[in-house]
């Protein structure tokens, strides 16, 4: 027997059911959720969807998503172009962005170095990394990696690599430390270790 | 200033966060998920759900979903067609069905009478259920409405609405008691004295 009176509810459910973090019940609340809606409003969500799909750009330089073949950060003139961003997924950039306190430009890995998933250097974006950093005029290389032993093994393998190329570039890592809100009993002792090793001047902190 | 590179991720991301109990940071990593995937599944995705929205049909006579005119439920021999199971939404026929348990039809009321809401007697299938009831052969009318004011109002008005009609149809309505898997002491109250007063013969729950 069917479990729902109509296959194509079924198929819906299903397609929605797929997507990482949506159960079943949750797929069938959206899907009737769909259907009660306007059908304008059933295209507008579907197109969206494929339009976003069929044509957005991977930056050439950076691999950012974009609306053009090279992306606004990177074609921004206002940009610090000297100064790479290395991040593991576009939703890195969204988040960084977010601060509006980084003014260079990105490079986005699209994944971290894991022997366990099976993804390798060849997986991810480092090559284009090296290519850049030999062919632009690059001052700083900002690793904000992961603080994971994934997001660790790719900066080490990321910074190795560098420095075979080039001496002079400064590559830097994002402090680790206790997060802004936490208390120090319910910091994790590597974290505590970290922050008591990397303290910074506190009078520069204030500014 | 954008708050994400591109705008088709932007409009695919907002779209998305419509959806009910879907927040803003749920909606970007879906969409950065669907982008990720292939055009294939990305097509069978939206396609699914626009199939669903332009082709599905509501059942003429009991307002459930159906991918022909009349619903497999209704149109299947083997259900009880002079049994009529009220219920306020297609997601309560689901769980019904589910269950395995009812070989009667349906009728989807599509809401419950609400004034704090302004859902009157007319933006529900009330008046059809009525010219269901005085049309087919109905022996039995089950009332399977949520138990809140307005799932009780609604029944109310229902049962008096078929009474003024026929006077020979049995009117039910689902048990109300403690949930399995409860204990008493968390129990409401209001349920405790249904349960009570609604007792039923132990020996007929062993059967």
């Amino acid at each position: 027997m069917q479990e729902y009176s109509s296959k194509l509810l079924e198929n819906a459910i299903n397609q929605i059911a797929k997507l990482p973090g949506i159960g079943r019940k949750t797929a069938v609340r959206l899907a009737l959720h769909l259907l009660k809606q306007s059908p304008e409003e059933v295209s507008l969500f579907t197109e969206s969807i494929a339009n976003m799909k069929n044509n957005i750009f991977f930056c050439s330089k950076c691999h950012n998503v974009s609306d053009s073949p090279s992306c606004e950060i990177c074609s921004n003139p206002h940009r610090v172009s000297s100064q790479i961003c290395v991040v593991q997924d576009i939703r890195d950039v969204i988040a960084i962005e977010n601060t509006q306190v980084y003014k260079g430009i990105y490079h986005v890995l699209g994944g971290v170095i894991s022997p366990m998933q099976g993804i390798g250097v060849a997986d991810i974006n480092i090559e284009s990394l090296l290519g850049r950093i030999e062919q632009e005029d690059v001052s700083e290389v900002i690793l904000a990696l992961p603080a994971t032993t994934e997001g660790d093994t790719t900066a080490f393998y990321i910074s190795q690599h560098i420095r075979k190329r080039n001496q002079n570039i400064q590559i830097s890592v994002i402090a680790r430390g206790v997060a802004i809100g936490n208390d120090l009993e319910n910091t994790d002792e590597i974290t505590l270790t970290r922050s008591i090793i990397n303290r910074v001047n506190f009078e520069s902190t204030l500014k």
